[in-house]
């Protein structure tokens, strides 16, 4: 699936996917999205909320699974962990770089680096699981 | 703090916070909180998202956590686990019961357990932990 | 499967499992092993080590999820998250309390809390997940 | 610290510790080591045992930070999450290279990857959080 192909896909299935973010570019086993950070994204003291940057670490790394299982809006994340490292900046765009560990038949597992678009030290890192249904499609 | 200051402060500090659940009781070192699931909180497939699932666990989490150690704004989450075990009802409120497992000086470590209303298995089962400033308050 | 059928089960194919813990007892989709501490198991300073307290959180939940299953071999272990909360005594056993939370058809998950024999407070707390093969037994 | 003084001081602190491992190399913010897989590490079916890759990747980890904080044998694991991939060759070395994400004044958090001697896809992925002391050294 190409860049615009997956886009297409996300927007259909995931119809509030683009409080999420937007898909900058996609590779075998891998892809990046852009959330462009506003106020609803915000908590006091002017920093992303944990939601924001769970849902796009979740929406990064399913569209880096897609790459290598095609259009199967049926996996579902199965876990998440995330570690909150350093403050992202309230003016910057949050980026998440998502590549996947692991394919397998029925599980897949990947990992995401987020950071302040600009900035190089990540803000955070998380680490998803997959289950692929069987019939995909 | 009772249940009405700590409604307060999570007005207060979480502007946004009622989007992820109103707190109904509150114990020493636990919390349950309700998150009357509407349709900014679904997936496709009418399943609530997995964002509004890890917002309610740790704004629950985090009252759980004032209750011990009080009105401290400027504790922040440094992790989440979470595990996703079986669909929401999209029709039922979701439910999260946070309690303490630690609460040390400088490290906080609690688990929840979601369940959709009415409904006795959880859907999801979280750990979060959270470090404590130095200055409290 | 009973205690007795468990406990041979468990020694056949884990022939160095005694060094994980001593199952004491089994209900449906639980279990609870101790582990009798000695030198092998302390790191300096006379704390129990961490790999220690991890296989026999591993082994536990295993035990409790052959409850469920039956004698499946090759379940494997594909996820373990635990969090240290407390030094763990080096003069006690270490108890470990195994729970599913959900057994599917592929997928199982569970949590288990370590305690040292005697005490109330738990010293950590672990949430690990299974994959379950198709062909079981 | 360089490597001969880093292998000296776990030794002194880890008299185990050879049992998880040989450490290769060091650079600021990151170690390799290398376990030489043997029978005590084995499970039946021939593959290494999930406690042995945990405690290789825990010590690998504590390497990689001492290089940054220098000489604290205080310093905690408090939290690791593992995902156990593909199945680790019962005849090669298993090799964890660990890098540090984040090193605070008081908590630092690291990601481990582990791989069998001579092969490229990695068998297991590692997160792990550590505590670090007020008072070093």
């Amino acid at each position: 699936m190409d860049l615009k192909t997956l886009n297409k896909f996300l927007q259909e299935h995931f119809p509030q996917g683009d409080q999420y973010g937007v898909l900058e570019s996609v590779e075998d086993g891998s892809a990046e999205m852009r959330l462009p950070v506003d106020d609803q994204h915000l908590r006091p003291g002017g920093t992303v909320s944990g939601p924001a940057m769970m849902g796009l670490a979740d929406v990064a790394m399913y569209a880096a699974l897609l790459t290598r299982i095609g259009p199967v809006a049926l996996a579902v994340t199965t876990s998440l962990n995330i570690n909150f490292l350093r403050k992202p900046s309230p003016e910057a765009d949050l980026i998440a770089t998502a590549r996947l560990l692991k394919c397998g038949k029925r599980l897949a597992v990947g990992e995401v680096y987020l950071s302040s678009a600009g900035e190089e030290e990540i803000v955070a890192h998380a680490t998803l699981t997959y289950s692929i249904p069987d019939n995909r499609g």
